[in-house]
């Protein structure tokens, strides 16, 4: 058996959700990989990003964004409601997280508490799951004519430099 | 290591969202890869539907879905409501991606553009997920006693030929 | 390839969603199956219950849940409310299938009809998943400096002893 894994850096606008369409990269490692039969694993290592497999459409909205992107924004709003002030419905963080992650050495946290108010982006990411797997078959992706793979962040609260994690398994 | 991979042919009923019970077919799979331990992913190459991990109901409906089924149904009826006419919220599929679509030479995709209005069944499919990961665990497919393995097509605007795929990787 | 299983046993609450958080038993399966490179499949074999990737946070209420599983609880109470009498809309589990669960021999389904229940806890664990995979880098699994692995038991009918099934599979 083979492993073969790949990281992928990317940058998340910070103003609302961000799509990254990660096809081409993901067919990459698969040939990369050298694998005939096997699967490929699509991971978030962040508990606000998701990998999802959608279809790619040619219609964008006026900031870019491709029309079913449009329309699962426009959902989540309405069933996982964006947590914009701590007048909000939610509890995160909570006094106690909130001195933890302004504590945090990483400069992935910021000094700017308002930020953190991402509680809808952690709920939402749990429900859309941190992976996905797809089967590797004669050497191909197996994605159909039309399926394309994205990785999500979920946090519109500041730009992140983000990591979508790869490995391919097989023989 | 072994890999042993199956498709599954599944005619979808082009009405309401079709629910197959692949169950017997997966624990064929796992029986025919002579694998005693590893996992057996089962995955859509379709970006409208999803495979889930759900209880058999013994109960129907008047259609034949199980009851399970029907309340799934009724609560993705309210949080993604169909996209029954272009009066609807849906932004998807847009006239770029609608002439793309029509003018695909794939005998799957129809002359008939009203079929395309099927935003609501790429996003529930995204939200289930296009995969299911299972543990083969001393040969057999670890689902507990009333566990079962659903394939599910979220498209009710035609009767569609679907494929499910699966492998079983392992020792 | 090496496979390495483990079975962790849980028990649920039986009074609101139990959130199990077993990072540290999924990181030491990790480490004991001596694996470089490859996944670490964690699942569910119960069909109301989930596997999610989600942030610790510090901050608990009254019961002691953490926020995140707060706001988590509060959102699923209002898109997937709960079946608390035959008078919600749900028709799980119907009269055939009741008789089916009271003539199981398992000792895991008790004499009491009104613990079975929970539709909502079915509709909710196929929404959020059986399973999460992981991957397994350099003998870490990687789920960052915040990430943690929660497993779920959404049925609030009744204390239930559950079991949480793991395999690390690589070179």
């Amino acid at each position: 058996m083979k492993t073969y894994t790949m990281d992928l850096a990317l940058l998340s606008n910070g103003q609302r959700v961000s799509y990254h369409n990660i096809t081409e990269e993901v067919k990459q490692a698969v040939k990369e990989s050298k694998i005939t039969n096997g699967i490929c694993v699509v991971q978030s290592p962040h508990t606000t990003c998701s990998v999802i497999f959608e279809e790619f459409v040619h219609d964008l909205d006026f900031n870019g964004d491709e029309f079913l992107q449009v329309d699962l924004n426009r959902i989540l709003d309405k069933i996982i409601p964006r947590e914009l002030s701590e007048e909000t419905n939610y509890r995160y963080p909570g006094p106690k997280h909130l001195e933890f992650l302004m504590g945090l050495k990483d400069p992935n946290y910021p000094s700017d508490p308002g930020t953190i108010l991402n509680g809808d982006a952690h709920i939402r990411a749990s429900l859309f799951g941190s992976s996905e797997t797809f089967i590797v078959k004669d050497t191909a992706l197996q994605i159909g004519s039309v399926g394309y793979v994205y990785f999500i962040d979920f946090d519109q609260n500041r730009k992140r430099n983000r990591k979508c994690q790869l490995i391919v398994m097989g023989d």
